[in-house]
C-alpha cells in the first residue's frame, strides 16, 4: 500500500545527513564534554559547532543558546525560568489563546505559585492583535509569550509588531518558534524577541533536541538544576549525538529553506485547491496568506475528523486533527475554538502538514481518497441528514 | 598511543547492541508516538517495550516509570515535583551532604520558594548514618533524598535501613540511583523507596535518556508541563530512538550484571593493590567494602589531582578527579570535604571508574604510568619538600 505522511507538524523524519552526523558521537566519540581528558574534547567541539550552526539559523550569538531536550522543555524553561527569576519585578504574564500546551500549562503552573496570567484572544484567522497585547499590559507585567506560528492552523503571528509595543517597557518577550525555526526565516533581531524556543524534531533533526535562545542580559532560573553545563542554565550530561544532529539539521535548513518552502507551498496550494474543488462545504481554518508554507487546516462540515483520519489511515495516509500532544484525547482543539469555530466544525478538522519528502503524487492520492470518505461519512451523519 | 578509559562514572560508551536498537527509530520509524495513525504505532510500542525492560531492571511496574532526558532531570523532577505537589503537608526536605549537584541544587532552588533543607552528614567512609536521618525529621518533613551510591567515592548507602525509619511516617523517600541502576542490583521494593532516578548514560545506554520511578499513589508535579505524554507528568515529544536504546541497555544490564560486576571488581582490586604497592602515601577514599564494584577513589598526598590527570591524559589514560559536572571548576569536591579530607588531600584525589570494556592490560598500563608521574610531581611540590 502507498504510504503518505502529511503530519510533519507532529514530527518530521530525520534527514540521512543528520543521522550520519550523529553516528560518530554515538559510537567512537562517546565522552562526556565536561571531561578534562581527551575523550571530552571532540564531543565538546561538536556541541560548540552545533551551537554556532543553530545560532546562525536564528541570527543570534552562539552564547545566547541553551540546548534542551525538546521544544516543550524550551518553552517551560523560558516561561518558568524568566517568571521565577524576575518575580520581584512583577507577577503578571501575557500569553495568547492559541499557544502550545507547553506554554499554556507552564503559565498554569505559575498561577499556583502566585502569578497572574492573561490570555489575549485571536481574531477569526487566529491572529493576535498587537493592540490586545498592549491593552493587557499592567505595571506588574514581566513576560509576554506569543508563538511565532501556530502548528494547528499554520498562522504566522505579528511578532515584530508586538515587539515594538513591548520595547522600552522592561517586559521580557518570548516566542515559541517551534513551528518556524528551521522552516521559515526566524531571526531573533528582526522579530525583536528576548527568548525563542526551537525543536529539532520539527525541521528534520533528531527527537530529544531543542534549544532556547536567551538574549544576553535576560535572567532566567534553570528548570534542571545541577552541574555547570550550558552556562549553569541547563544541567545534565549533554546528549552529544542528538545535539550534533540538531546542528546539522540547522545547517541544512539554512541552506535549503527557500527551496523547501517553494516546494511545500506548491504542494499545499494544490492540496487546498483539490480539496475545495472536490469536497463541498469545507471551511479553511487560519489566515489564507499569513501562514506556514506547508500547513493546511480545514474543517469538513457535518462529520468527525477522527473518523476521516481513521479511514484515511486505512489507505496509508497519515495526518492529524490538531495538536499531536492531545491527539489521543479526542477533544476539540483550543485553537479551533479560539478562532470561533463551532464545536462541531472544530471536531471536523483535518490538519495537513506537508514536508520536504512529500511529492505531487501524494497530493493526488489524497485528493482521490478523501471525497468518497467524506461522502460515506456524511451519509452516516445524523447532523448532515437533518440539515439536508 | 594506547588509550585507556577509566572515567565510566562520567559516562559510559554505548554498547553496539544499544546503538543497533536505536537505528530503526532514527530511520524508518520516525513517527510521533502520540499520533493516531500508523506512523505512531511502532514508536509507541518501542516506548512501552523499553518501559517494561527498565521496570524489570528495578522491580517496578512499567506504569510507575516516567522517561526523562537524563539523570539530572530525573532528580529535579523527583525533588521539585514531590516538594511542590506536597507543600501543603510541610516544607522540610532532608538530603545528604554528598548528593549529586542535581539534588543539592534542586533543594537550593526550593529554598527560594520557602522550603527548608537539612543536609545530613556522612561518616569518614561517606556513609549516611540512618540515625542522623531520624534525628533530622520534623513534623514538617515531606521528602528525604539519599543517593543509592556516590559516584565520586563509590560508597553504597544504607537505603533499605533509612527506608524502615521513614516507614509509616508519610514522608516521601527518593533515591538517586544514577550510579547503581544497571550496575548493581537496584530493586525499588527491596530498597523501600518511593522514587528512584535512573540515567541511561551510566550503564552503556544512550545519552539523553533517564527515568524516574514514582511509586503508585505518590503525587508529583511535572517539571516540563505541556502535552499528555508520560501520563501528563513529562511533556514533550518522546525521544523514541534513545528510549529504545535505554530499554535495550536495561535488558542487557539485567542479563550481564553479575558477570560485569565480577569483571570490574577484579580489575578494581588489582588497580587498588597496584597503586598502593607502588605509590607511597596514598589514602583510600570511601568505604573499603561497601562500594561500587568498579569505582576506586584515592588521594595522592602532596600533589594536585589536576596535574596527575593532565600527565596521565598525555599518556592516553582518561580519568577524573571527581564529579564530571564540575570537573572544569577545579574546586575540591564537596564529597571529599564531607568525609573529612583535608583540602590538600581532596585536591590530590583520583577517581577511577572502571567499565566492562576495561581489560587487565589497562590496569597494568596505569600502574606503570602513575608512579613516575607522582614522583615527578612530588619533586616539584613545595608541600612535599617541606614535609620531607
Amino acid at each position: 500500500m502507498k504510504k503518505v505522511y502529511f503530519d510533519h507538524n507532529a514530527t518530521t523524519p530525520v534527514l540521512p545527513g543528520v543521522i550520519e552526523a550523529m553516528q560518530v558521537y554515538l559510537r567512537e566519540e562517546f565522552g562526556n564534554p565536561s571531561s578534562q581528558h581527551d575523550y571530552g574534547e571532540k564531543p565538546g567541539e561538536a556541541i560548540e559547532q552545533a551551537r554556532a550552526r543553530v545560532a546562525a539559523m536564528i541570527g543570534s550569538n552562539p552564547g545566547e543558546l541553551i540546548f534542551t531536550s525538546c521544544g516543550s522543555e524550551s518553552n517551560n524553561l523560558a516561561i518558568k525560568g524568566a517568571a521565577l527569576a524576575n518575580k520581584t519585578k512583577g507577577n503578571h504574564i501575557i500569553i495568547s489563546a492559541i499557544e502550545h500546551f507547553s506554554v499554556i500549562n507552564s503559565a498554569k503552573a505559575l498561577k499556583k505559585l502566585g502569578f497572574e496570567v492573561t490570555r489575549v484572544p485571536v481574531d477569526r484567522y487566529g491572529i493576535v492583535n498587537p493592540d490586545e497585547v498592549r491593552k493587557a499590559i499592567t505595571d506588574k507585567t514581566i513576560l509576554v509569550s506569543i508563538m511565532h506560528a501556530n502548528g494547528v492552523i499554520g498562522v504566522i503571528e505579528p511578532i515584530a509588531e508586538i515587539s515594538r509595543i513591548l520595547k522600552d517597557k522592561n517586559i521580557i518577550f518570548h516566542t515559541d518558534a517551534v513551528q518556524t525555526a528551521g522552516t521559515i526565516k526566524t531571526d531573533v533581531n528582526e522579530l525583536g524577541v528576548d527568548m525563542l524556543s526551537i525543536a529539532g524534531s520539527q525541521f528534520y533533526g533528531p527527537k530529544g533536541t531543542g534549544a532556547l535562545y536567551v538574549r544576553k542580559g535576560i535572567r532566567i532560573l534553570p528548570l534542571i538544576d545541577g552541574g555547570v553545563q550550558e552556562g549553569g542554565r541547563r544541567a545534565g550530561t549533554e546528549n552529544v549525538p542528538a545535539i550534533a544532529g540538531l546542528g546539522r539539521a540547522a545547517e541544512l535548513a539554512v541552506k535549503e529553506m527557500d527551496k523547501r518552502a517553494v516546494h511545500m507551498k506548491k504542494l499545499k496550494d494544490k492540496l487546498q485547491k483539490g480539496i475545495f474543488d472536490s469536497v463541498p462545504e469545507v471551511i479553511l481554518n487560519g489566515h489564507p496568506d499569513r501562514r506556514l508554507p506547508g500547513v493546511l487546516n480545514v474543517s469538513v462540515k457535518y462529520i468527525e475528523g477522527e473518523s476521516m483520519l481513521m479511514l484515511l489511515n486505512m489507505q496509508g495516509i497519515a495526518l492529524s486533527s490538531g495538536s499531536a500532544c492531545t491527539s489521543k484525547a479526542l477533544k476539540a482543539s483550543h485553537v479551533h475554538l479560539a478562532i470561533g469555530l463551532k464545536h462541531e466544525d472544530a471536531h471536523g478538522s483535518l490538519l495537513f502538514s506537508l514536508g520536504i519528502d512529500n511529492k505531487e503524487e501524494d497530493v493526488d492520492y489524497l485528493i482521490e481518497a478523501l471525497p468518497p470518505i467524506v461522502e460515506k461519512l456524511r451519509k452516516m451523519s445524523p447532523i448532515y441528514n437533518k440539515e439536508k
